[in-house]
């Protein structure tokens, strides 16, 4: 699979790269960034995803996230892919929180969305193998996951669903149970059906009822986030882990909120977290 | 002298706010942005003012600068202002390097530019003021300064002319010499008029040639920066800091470009830097 460089700048003792590629998980034009730290010929690095959450691109952290200076010391790689298929023959809603970036990382199986929605193929199957075709120093056995909001979603349903492929999960401001709150349930609606069964595979919280595990898992949450209460209820998540005896870290951090003032604050965690698991 | 706040931020392990104000200097509504780390009642922190490059507004380095960690680690104010007057009524040129977004930190002589552009009494007299009347915690006596392009132009000439009053001096890729590149004859021309001996107070090299003096400096410049050769001609400082026998630290960094992804590799060791000669 062959992708095309947009721009790639040097930062922080590394290189920050923005690419295309013709995907055929989504039959459009993708973009995403990746960081790759300076290292020797020959020398794997690992491979951190960060899945980003509604309305965004991948050039919302890659401008905002502050990853690149942990990223360079702990010498990890960080990939940042869209949210959603984009281009003017795929289909849109007038909402921001479904079609155009809002992919939920999900296979849409309803028309219009199931000719081009397939971000969850997407970001399992296709991105690693854009990796490993053209990224030689990228390690792809030894893979961590994150993001924010819709993308925090993203990252722990898909490790979740995969947890023998991912080293370390983490997420910021996650969606933890769309089947229980409204940006859920308009778009598992939207790209699913009606049939709230077959939506269970992306409720992270139902993934944990249904018996998936992980090893581990950190969370951070802004106490002064909007969505909170009314969207993301990170309560949820702390009730199926504590249901289901799995190991977790939720920090509900006081006073932030649900922007990327909040993301950069807890970026270096997340990285040295992951960075931790990551040691091949 | 009073402040509107647009928004407050908390953001690590401090605030992010950004205010308006009507400006006496300019006779516009100004925005600009201060990031605050946490500190105890009662004390006084230093403040770092960071002068932005054309085109840019208080908001591209409150986004993309990656300064608030280094800020709260060592606890100094960071204080953004806008580039240039704005607004409907306000005159502007065709070109981003004039007018709106360019207003090169001088007091403007000429029609019709003399009606609002007064963006050296902006930063060295109406802002240090706002400060003092509206954030009780920023120690005006330790006052340091940086800024980029444009912006380091800004610092480099505001500090030479007034040597006691800044305890820190830095800039990121400055244009040195307005009086021997394009973008400075173009501006400098517009806002003073044709006698090139008047430019010269806004010529960081020839206030050095013409006797100004600043304990030390500290300069970074990208050598795969566009405009290096063109318009910043870094060599032309190195050599009057040379003539003068004054101390200054000039670092060329091999891959750098002119853009927030170089600012934001060293805008940690500008921040150290600072600190380290703000501290009481």
């Amino acid at each position: 699979m062959t992708i095309e460089t947009v721009s790639e700048t040097r930062s922080h003792g590394g290189t920050q790269g923005v690419y295309t590629h013709q995907s055929s998980a989504t039959g459009t034009l993708m973009t995403f960034s990746v960081f790759v730290p300076d290292h020797v010929p020959g020398e794997k690095l690992p491979v951190l995803l960060y899945l980003s959450g509604l309305t965004c691109t991948h050039a919302n952290v890659t401008e905002k996230g502050e990853f690149r200076s942990p990223c360079a010391a702990h010498k990890v790689i960080f990939v940042a892919p869209d949210t959603s298929p984009r281009g003017d023959d795929v289909p849109d809603d007038e909402g921001y929180d479904f079609g155009k970036g809002a992919g939920f990382y999900v296979n849409a199986t309803q028309a219009p969305w199931s000719a081009n929605f397939h971000m969850r193929s997407y970001i399992e199957d296709e991105m690693p193998q854009v990796l490993a075709d053209n990224f030689a120093m990228a390690d792809m056995d030894l893979l961590g996951i994150t993001g924010h909001s819709m993308g925090g979603h993203g990252a722990l349903t898909i490790a979740l669903r995969n947890p023998a492929r991912y080293r370390s999960v983490s997420a910021f401001s996650p969606i933890v149970s769309p089947l229980n709150c409204p940006w859920g349930e308009k778009a598992l609606a939207g790209y699913l059906g009606p049939d709230r069964a077959a939506w269970r595979e992306y409720d992270a919280c139902a993934l944990i009822d249904d018996g998936a595990r992980l090893p581990d898992l950190l969370v951070d949450q802004g106490l002064a986030d909007n969505f909170l209460e009314g969207q993301l209820k990170t309560h949820l998540l702390a009730e199926a882990v504590d249901r289901a005896g799995m190991e977790a870290t939720i920090r509900m951090q006081p006073g932030y909120d649900h922007s990327y003032y909040f993301i950069s604050t807890f970026m270096a965690d997340h990285v040295a977290w992951h960075a931790e698991r990551l040691s091949a």
